[in-house]
């Protein structure tokens, strides 16, 4: 990339130059409008080796105001990122509504050398992007804007700018072995490339390609393809048009055995006796487990959901109770704090994924978006119908990590979950367990239940299904529910000791 | 630690579990009052391999609610961590006012492997438990309450449990090699042990020493603990009496040769063409002085403040208009958001603490406190004060890590903010630089000239220096404060180089 130069320019350049001004000055403009109205932008900067990523982000940046950006440098996977699904680094920095979070590299760094090298199976690789595809596509139906921009560079202008580098005894040291490894790699980098380009030139996510030799028609390129879509998309947003409508919402996944609360059988009863010594034997199984989990570093994911006063929470003691508690995580979950809220509704849910080898337990989860957040009008129908999708392809992204899943409904009827509210009521230590939307929830039971049957029909998978706790005797519903994560783990461990 | 039982109980086994339940529920009960009047609480479980600490942290953690506590375990730095001082990690996880955080080994515990493996020199491990001293001060001075538990464990009874985790192969794998050479250093480190008591049993974070012995003793002495302390705060809390007068208030520290405003020369010029070619020289400095900082793993912290409009932003451009995207971020603050609100007031700021090797620019910064917050009300005449002391000491922190720092104060007079506030009110691309809040500042002009004056005089350190930038030339500030951050980076280069 040839440098900036500061002596007086020719009058071609002259005009390159003026135009970089005019298109940086708009983009001010807009960075201010998309932070006014809420839009989160995410911009992606790919490129082999030397192809001037760092300046087309320094140009980029220049402008802007520095309180609504973020540069993130994406180097290899820390040791704790290798402990999370692939996307989870990525998910954590995804922009919120009042900033632009902009990648020097990105997710596809790490395909690329994947492909490169042959270090992942082509089976691996397609699952690797059809979980790219899908974390784009989920982004951009939240409202973000994505940019990809690829910078190209010839092998020839890639091996005089290294040289360039490596004369200079203060960025010598940034040609390393890998580097030079990969220079030499360049026409199976080239190819890998391709076929990134391919797969994930999508409609709402396009790549644009920028060839770098000149680093003022490079700028303009990239500065004037930010400022045309964000001038859209504002305009858009100012209106208040939704930016498309949003596909898909016709051909949900439905999943066959899946559970009904009709089938409940509420009559079921443990005895004190036969809890006492069954509750004995499964924690004593559950500790056992717990430290083979964490030896073998398989992520375990339980979540809770069930009405309120179901006994959800005592559940959750008995689970734990003799668990280590540096292995395990009980995540509650309420409305959406302010940060939460100016991200993707699953973004806090991703950056609480557990390290492999850890358990985490979400007492309610993302099904809220398909329960509460329906049932109240939190979110509109295009949003929750849209979310069984989503959702599938978290977990199914959790899955291809090797993670152990179980979803628990917790089930009590309508004259049981009465008596323990009253008896809420009447206990001053357990008053302040009960609050006035307990009671307005109890009004919604049916359009409760349908969404509850709904839930179960979307998003029973295989790897990750639902299991109806009967709970009117908590006795019994606890020991269900460890048995079902007993074996959940069991299974567990055997595909991983496979 | 002998194992909880299920059998039926002796009957004195029998009165230890219920004063055992008793003080559980009372101090769930504790909890939620912390969480309604905002105390933030923090609990450290220290002890040696095998003391039971996982065991405690369990039973202390049952009757929580969830919502409020995190437990942390903490084991050896990891590579992100080590690039920050090494209190970082800590200050990241400190309580918000919603929350206990509950931590599973601590600062603690590299200081003590430290001691008894001699691998920080005396001075060092004294500087280090003077950081720790300040900060477990700031700490309960920002109203967190602490609790340090320490459990003991004989080398007799270490011996035995860790042979009862071998002998089963579940639990094997946890006896590790360096777990059985610290065994074999019982001694050693029993005795950095009661030097570490020794050094850190302050008056308001004592430590409490906890046999170990026998598991519901020890549970019932540590809920006590919690639970008489934690009473105390929340009656002190309820009836809005602050804990206790907060001292060293008078012997504030001062440094003489510290700037005063009146010593600007405002008339300081610098001609366009002098500008043009001192500013690409040292942009070019920079540029390689920002290599060599990458390359020695140099940590760079830069303030600026300075009235509105005095060109902080401007001049912070030409700063990193040539610099490397990947290794600066401007951080730009602003009042504190809920999160930042519910922490102590300095924990942003340690949570954006470079990594070594990096540059981090403040465009304005903690010394909010001692500036606007003082000035305008927004926090107590007792809590200004305090922030010195509080201020120096994290500085003081910073440099005991290696980090190079320059703080700027960009000046303007009165009629030159008034020209340039007008110049905004015409142009309408700059307008929205400007609001209400600029206009009533600039009353308070002398209040503010106070503030700043007071703060050069008390936080003015040989190696955290502040510069006065005169600005009505915004030519001239900007070469000035260049050649500020050369010199400090080529110092920084120099000491490390030594």
């Amino acid at each position: 990339m040839d440098a900036l130069t500061y002596g007086e320019p020719s009058k071609a350049k002259k005009s390159v130059l003026r135009k970089i001004e005019e298109q940086a000055e708009e983009l001010a403009y807009l960075q201010r409008k998309c932070r006014e109205l809420g839009i989160p932008v995410l911009i992606v900067v790919e490129g082999l080796s030397a192809a001037g990523k760092g300046t087309i982000i320094n140009q980029m940046i220049q402008p802007l105001d520095p309180r609504g950006f973020k540069v993130t440098c994406i180097a290899s996977p820390s040791r704790d990122e290798q402990l999370r699904p692939f996307l989870w680094r990525f998910w954590r920095r995804t922009p919120s509504a009042e900033r632009m979070a902009i990648f020097d590299r990105s997710w596809y760094r790490n395909l690329l050398d994947a492909q490169v090298n042959d270090s992942l199976g082509a089976k691996d690789l397609q699952k690797a992007y059809s979980d790219v595809r899908a974390f784009e596509r989920q982004m951009r139906d939240g409202g973000t804007v994505i940019f990809k921009f690829f910078l190209e560079v010839s092998k020839k202008e890639q091996a005089t700018r290294l040289a360039a580098l490596q004369s200079n005894p203060v960025t010598a040291w940034r040609v390393s072995d890998a580097v030079l490894q990969r220079h030499a790699k360049y026409r199976e980098y080239q190819e890998a490339v391709e076929s990134m380009l391919q797969q994930t030139d999508l409609p709402d996510s396009p790549w644009l390609k920028v060839a770098s030799k000149n680093t003022n028609q490079a700028t303009l390129k990239v500065l004037s393809n930010l400022v045309s879509t964000l001038r859209k998309r504002v305009h858009e947003a100012s209106r208040e048009v939704s930016p498309d409508p949003r596909p898909g919402l016709s051909k949900l996944p439905a999943f066959s055995n899946a559970p009904h609360l009709s089938n409940a059988d509420l009559t079921s009863q443990l005895s004190k006796d036969s809890y006492r010594e069954l509750l004995e034997a499964r924690q004593r199984k559950i500790q056992e487990l717990h430290h083979e989990v964490y030896r073998l570093r398989i992520p375990v994911v339980l979540v809770y959901e069930g009405w309120d006063a179901a006994g959800k929470g005592g559940n959750i003691r008995r689970l734990t109770e003799r668990m280590d508690p540096r292995g395990y995580e009980v995540i509650p979950v309420s409305a959406p704090n302010d940060l939460e809220k100016a991200h993707h509704y699953l973004w806090r849910f991703w950056t609480e994924f557990p390290k492999a080898g850890h358990v985490t337990i979400f007492d309610r989860s993302w099904y809220g978006r398909v329960l509460v957040e329906r049932v109240e009008g939190f979110c509109t129908e295009a949003e929750w119908k849209q979310a069984y999708r989503e959702i599938n392809e978290m977990e199914e992204n959790f899955r291809h990590f090797g993670t152990v899943m179980a979803k628990f409904w917790v089930h009590v009827d309508q004259e049981e979950q009465l008596r323990r509210f009253q008896a809420r009521e009447q206990n001053p230590r357990k008053q302040w367990k009960l609050n006035e939307e307990d009671w307005r929830n109890r009004e919604k039971w049916k359009p409760y239940e349908d969404a509850v049957n709904e839930m179960f029909l979307r998003t029973h998978a295989p790897k990750s299904p639902w299991t109806l706790i009967e709970g009117n005797c908590k006795r019994f519903a606890r020991i269900k529910a460890l048995d079902v994560v007993i074996a959940a783990i069991e299974r567990g461990i055997a595909d991983k000791s496979r």
